[in-house]
Parts: structure tokens; sequence; C-alpha cells
């Protein structure tokens, strides 16, 4: 099916790898887990993605529901939230999303793809949860060893207060602010041409606007623009300038400044964002497919992909609440397929084999008619708790299970023989060294258990 | 949404505990894993399910490829097989399928559920991988501590063998197996009737299958059926009951014939089994809910639930391959859904409360204006890996903070005030005793992880 993969399980083990890493981090955090069905009334997403909402995929009426697969993680948590009335909870969410996108696989764009979510709602006193959030970007791509990234921050208030001084009419503000959001893939004169020939924007306005996505810095520069003659005429910019101050002193005690950048050009396509946004993408060369329709390459530290995003989205519960009850939330969103792409190909270009079971010891025999001798002990080991396999044969070679272990990694063979079993002993062999060693039948259990747990 | 529900965080806690036993159990018998689209070209899910085809989910026609909601893991595994050209495997799935039947949510029914599946691809000796998956039921159902239970095996060659020696027509054998299959909810007088009245078969027949649906026991019911006039008629009958013969040998060196029943009355209703099929069902009145719509209250060890099911099946990847190339399966899903009510209802009536989070330490303050302070030492803690949280306020009550880990189970506080700041300790509460004891700054972290790795 079109944009759309099965898993093998050399894959599925480093997806599980790459999950046990983000399920680790969000739990250091504190996060508890929830799960929603995969389809959603289609009522419930209707209205939440502005001009993404024509990829939603809807099931088919059948004579009941009119029902669509979740185009995110995001409208379902808001909505649990508010049918729930639910007025605060730190939860991570990982499953699967469908949008019926035109697929790119091999920048690991699908159109089932996995999210991993992890938001925090509530009232809370500002900037504490949001600096949290980029705390965990920055702990998640630090322990993936992706190589190197950089996380943008902006706030869709001060984007609006830009908006505003540099004279965009309220009413394009989510359309001029959708154009902006594609600077990470085209060139200011593009973006700049699509705000005057199609949305209608004045050139100077343009103009105004394009002195101002080109500034990125740090807490300095929201102090440098607190002081700037328009920008500080908007309350509302005002205010989320203020907000990044707040965020960027937190995130000084969280050790996270060193790639965190506050970057006036970050706008994200979603609506339902209110307050801080931000974007994580890789800047290592090499380290992910450079995007072919990307045209920055003017730009110093080329992104090559935008791997984790998220925001902070006061209104989104309360569009669910029959009385219009806001809860603030903020989160972010892991963007895991394309961390996937990156590990695959690593895990391709090195040496070392990815182990696809983790099956400790085989039972294997010496001569034939042994079977019932192997399933006895194999079932031993079972009830034991080791991790072990025998070949479902009655009488296999000796080479051709030996050869197994070498094919799938498994470390140790219990070789079972006439005179083994005369003598009450198992050879024990370490597939590595070859080595072999008798050991009592008694003693087996706890030999391969010491030996599995000191690999 | 009707039938569906989301899951809170304590029902997650418990589904991820049911999870990793079950995981733990499919990865010591050394399955791998793979996984596969939600969704599937809607003509690999025809004729597949016989007369249950009608509760599939498809999705609307967008303009695209006609495509249908899995409806078990089992076809989409089939396919993988056929596609990929995998000639053995031995793979667990662990994900939700989809089915439009009428929701019964209080007896753990719903139109969207999980279903673990186990299965074994490849060319074998007999029963040895059959074997092995009624072991795996044997060893899950055990863990769990679910009660007592039984699991029925039967064979569908013995099915077939007995429709034929009993008169029933050849076109007549998958119709009346699939009303065999209602003995564990209908009385016989019903299924006779369903038989006579609404299938066409003779009365004579009926009555003849009667007397074999009746009868259950071990290996000896196979040696004595295997002498059985009319029943060792058959050839495949023939071939059935030796195979069950065999069967119960590995069993027995399994360790599982405890459980393990022969019962010519199991029929399962999909088409695909070939060969040996079988059902786990928990017998602990109490246990489960019992099903209101059953009618078996006369059967001694009124059975409370199908928990595990499956079979041979080892024509259905041939049916995805151009050209018709077989590849033996066997395999088994664990009903999933049901153990998590029974599970949960277990959690509600057990004293002890179910933590949602793993969180060791939360990071206090005795003051105010220590929020700085705070974040400070946990990003000390994140950093060293442990599980810890702040309240996100700048100035919370000691006694907001304690409260909070009363309620979500937090074993450990650590308290930070002025006077400590200036003596370089942090003074560290435990919960449940109120044990507070100065630590040294540096020795904090080496602390914690004791206290909390003897919990």
């Amino acid at each position: 099916m079109q944009g759309t993969r099965d898993y093998n399980p050399k894959q599925m083990a480093i997806r599980e790898k790459v999950f046990s890493t983000i399920t680790r981090c969000f739990k250091r955090h504190g996060a508890e887990t929830i799960d929603t069905p995969v389809f959603e009334l289609k009522e419930t997403l209707t209205g939440k993605y502005g001009e993404d909402s024509k990829l939603i995929y809807d099931l088919k009426d059948q004579g009941g529901e009119l029902l669509s697969l979740r185009y995110d993680l995001t409208v379902p948590f808001a909505r649990y939230l508010a049918m729930n009335k639910i007025t605060n909870i730190k939860r991570y969410h990982i499953a699967k999303v469908y949008r019926r996108d035109n697929p790119a696989m091999t920048r690991g764009r699908y159109r089932e793809f996995y999210q991993c979510d992890f938001d925090i709602a509530g009232q809370y006193d500002a900037m504490i949860p949001d600096a949290e959030c980029l705390k965990i970007v920055h702990e998640i791509l630090s322990e993936l060893e992706l190589g190197d990234f950089r996380i943008k921050v902006n706030d869709r208030r001060i984007l609006d207060g830009m908006f505003a001084v540099c004279g965009v009419p309220d009413d394009k503000f989510r359309t001029i602010c959708s154009t902006v959001d594609k600077l990470d893939k085209m060139s200011w004169d593009d973006v700049k041409k699509e705000m005057v020939n199609e949305k209608g924007l004045s050139e100077e306005a343009a103009d105004q606007i394009g002195s101002y996505v080109g500034l990125h810095g740090g807490m300095d520069l929201a102090e440098r623009l607190l002081l700037d003659p328009r920008l500080s005429q908007s309350k509302q910019a005002c205010a989320g300038l203020s907000d990044i101050k707040l965020l960027f002193s937190y995130l000084q005690l969280f050790q996270v400044t060193d790639k965190v950048e506050f970057d006036l050009s970050l706008a994200r396509g979603l609506d339902y964002y209110t307050g801080v946004i931000y974007e994580a993408v890789l800047t290592q060369a090499g380290a992910a497919p450079a995007s072919s329709d990307a045209q920055n390459g003017s730009e110093e530290g080329v992104s090559v992909g935008s791997v984790a995003g998220g925001g902070r989205y006061d209104g989104l519960v309360g569009m669910f609440d029959p009385k219009g009850r806001k809860v603030p939330c903020v989160g972010v969103s892991i963007g895991i397929e394309r961390i996937f792409s990156i590990m695959e190909q690593k895990a391709e270009a090195s040496a070392e084999k990815v182990r696809t079971t983790e099956v400790q010891v085989l039972v294997a025999s010496a001569q034939k008619n042994l079977l019932e001798e192997r399933l006895r002990l194999v079932t031993e080991l079972w009830n034991a708790g080791i991790k072990a396999e025998v070949m479902y044969k009655k009488n296999p070679k000796l080479l051709s299970q030996l050869q197994l272990c070498e094919e799938t990694g498994i470390p140790l063979v219990a070789i079972l023989g006439e005179q083994e079993l005369k003598d009450g002993v198992v050879k024990l062999r370490v597939v590595a060294t070859r080595e072999e060693v008798d050991i009592n039948r008694s003693d087996l259990i706890a030999e391969i258990k010491k030996r599995t747990s000191e690999a």
C-alpha cells in the first residue's frame, strides 16, 4: 500500500531500542501514559488542522458513526481531557497517526507513522513546564546520538505582534504565518513572493516582516527586541518576549542553552498553538538524508530535517468542553520515523550485527533419537526463566544446530549426547570461543544465568 | 465512539504489566517481532473470514486504493511472509485489530481491541511447534494468575473425518463446523436444531455427530478413537488422531498435560485452519464476568470465557503467493482484552494502589524563592538517570509537595531549605516512615540510587 510499510524483525529491534530510550526519558520526567482509539468521530478532527484537513483519512460510512483515523495525538489528548474533566496531567503517548500525504519514503515520510508525544496539562507558573519539554527534547536527541542538533524557539504571540506592527491585516495572520513557516524549505525571496503575489500582502509589509524573520539569538535577542521601537508597541509581542526571557533563564538551570536558539523565522503550521513554539533539527550534514526539495543551501549549518516539534496550546481543550473551560497545555512530539531512518542507516553502515531475538542458549543434541531429552531439558530452562530454543526436528545435525547459533547470535549451546546423559552432565559450548565444558545437570541453570548476566 | 475506549493511566499501567508478561514469554521462546500497517488492501482480507467478513471496517474511497482495517494479525502475517518470500520465522505481534461487531464492553468485547499473536512458520517435524504454542499458552495463563484454566484441543482433520463418516455432505462441512463451534455458548439440543432446521442436515447425521462431540479426554481418547469402527474409516480422522497422540507425548515432556484436554466439540470458526486447533478457557467461576448469553449452565466447570485460541493453517500463506507456494504455520492468539478486564477488576478489588508513574523522588523546598535551586537539583538528578519531579510552581507549600508524594506514591522527597543550602546538604525524607536524614549534596545521587534499588 502506498506510503505504508511492514517492519521486519531487524527494523523492529531498532525501533524498540529507540522507543525504550524515549520512554525511559518520559518516565524519568514523571509522565503517565494513556491510549486512545485509532479513529475518532470525524467532527472531533474537523477544523483543527487548517489547510491540512484534506489529508485526513475517513472511514467508509457503513451505517454507524462517521469516523476518521487520527491525524495526530494532540487532538485526541485534548478530547480525552475535556471528556474526562481532567485539569492536570503529565502524559506520554506513543502511537500511530495517519495522513493522506504524498509519501516520500526515502526521507522517512509515511502515510502511517508513529508519533511520540509528551504533554503537560495544567495551570502552572509560567514557562516551567515549557522549559521541561525542551529539556526532554535535549535529553532524547542527545541519548539517541543522532549527531548535532539545534532547537529553535519562538512564540505565536511574538509572531502575531510582529504581523500587527508590520501592517498585516488581522484576517491574514494565519495565512501569512503558514507562509513564514516555509522558510525552512524556501528562500526569503520565494516566501516574500508568496506573501505578495498569492496572499495579497503589500510589498512594504512583507519587507518589514523580512527584517525580523532573519533574526536569531538567545536571551539577549529577546531583551533587544523588548526595546525595539516598533515591536515593543505590541502588548502581545512584549508578553511573548518576556516569556522567552524567562524560558531561557530556566533553560540555563536545565543546562540546555547550548542547543537552543530564539529564531523569529520559526512559525509552525498548526492552528492551535497559542504561545511558545519550538522545533528541533539535526544540523550535522550526512547524519540524515538531506531533503531534496530544500532550497536553503545558502544558510549556514544546513538543516537536514525536523525531528521534534511542539508548543503551547491553551485553547484546544476548551474546544471540546461543553462550557468551553480551558486547560492550558504544552507539549512536544518526537518525529520518530526520521529517527528510525537514520538509525537504520547507521545499523547498516556498522559492522555490528543487530540481533532480533534474545535467546541465550540452544538445546542441541550430538546424536540421533534425543528429541525427548532435548524437549525435557528446554522445558527445565523455560521453567527457570531462561530464553532457550530447540530445533523443531527429530534428528538435527550438530553442525546445523551450531550454524543456527552463529546466524542468530545465540551465545551458548547446551549439548546432550548418550555419554552426557549417562554421566548426568550437559556439555555447555560458548559459540564465540568454541570452548566446551561439562556441567552437572543440577548446576546448569545457575551456570547459564551466570554466563549470560556477564555478557 | 461505539465499542471503543480510551485507556486511562491506571488501565495503561495494568495493560503494560500484562504485555510485559506476555512479551517476556514470547521472547523466552525465541520469537522475533514484526509490525504491519493498521490497514490492508481490501482484497487481502476478502474471502478469509467466512461469515464474519461483514464485520470488516472499510476506509472511505478518497481516490486511491481500497483499504480495510485489519481484522486479525494472522492474515497480515501470511501476506507478509508471501510478499517477502519468508519460509521460516517465529514471530510475535502485539497490535490492535478492528471488527464492526456488537460491542459487549462489560465482557471485554470491543470494536477496537488488542491481539497478541505468536506464530511459527516453517516446514518442521510434526507437532513440535504445535506443542510449543500450547506450552506458551500454559506459561502465560499461569504467570498472569487468572485462576484455573483448561486448554481444549482438537484437529480440523478429525472434524472433517467425523463429518464424512456421519454422512454430512462435503459442501456442508464448513457451515456445520460453524454450528458445532457454538457448543460453548449453546446446548446440544439447540445446536442440533440449527443443524437440522437451518442447515438442512438429516436428523440421523446430526445424532451421529452428537455421539462424538460429547467426548473429551487425553491421549487415551485419541487411542480409543483410532479403533472406533466408523471414525477409523476416515484417513483424515486417523491422521488427525495420530497427531493428537504425538502432540500429547510432547505436551507431557513440556509438563502441561494437567491443563490440556482433547475435546471433540471444539471447532473454531475461522476457515483457514487445516490441522490442530485449540482454545483456552478460564474455568474458575467468578474469575471473569460470566457471559450473559451463555446457556451452558448445565455443564460441569462452567467455562467463563475463551482467553486464547489458535491452530495450524498450512494453506493461508499460499493464497498470497503468486505461485501458490505453501508455508506451514501454527500459532496462537492471546485474548488480551478479556484478560485486561479481569486484571482491572482484581486491581479494583485489591487494597494495593496501582502506581501510574515511576518517580523515585520529588525535589521540594521548605521555604520561598527556591525555584532556581530546585530546578538546579532536579537537573542533576535527571542527568544521573534518576526519575524525579518538581512542582511547577514558584513557591509551593511544603505540605502540598508532601501531599503530592502521598497521592502519587513517590517514595522519597529531597528537601531544600536555606540552612541546607548553606550546609551543602539535602534533607532526604522517606514518605512512608517520615524519617528524615541530611545527606551531603555530593552523596545524594548514590543515596537515592541505593534506597530505590532496595525498594
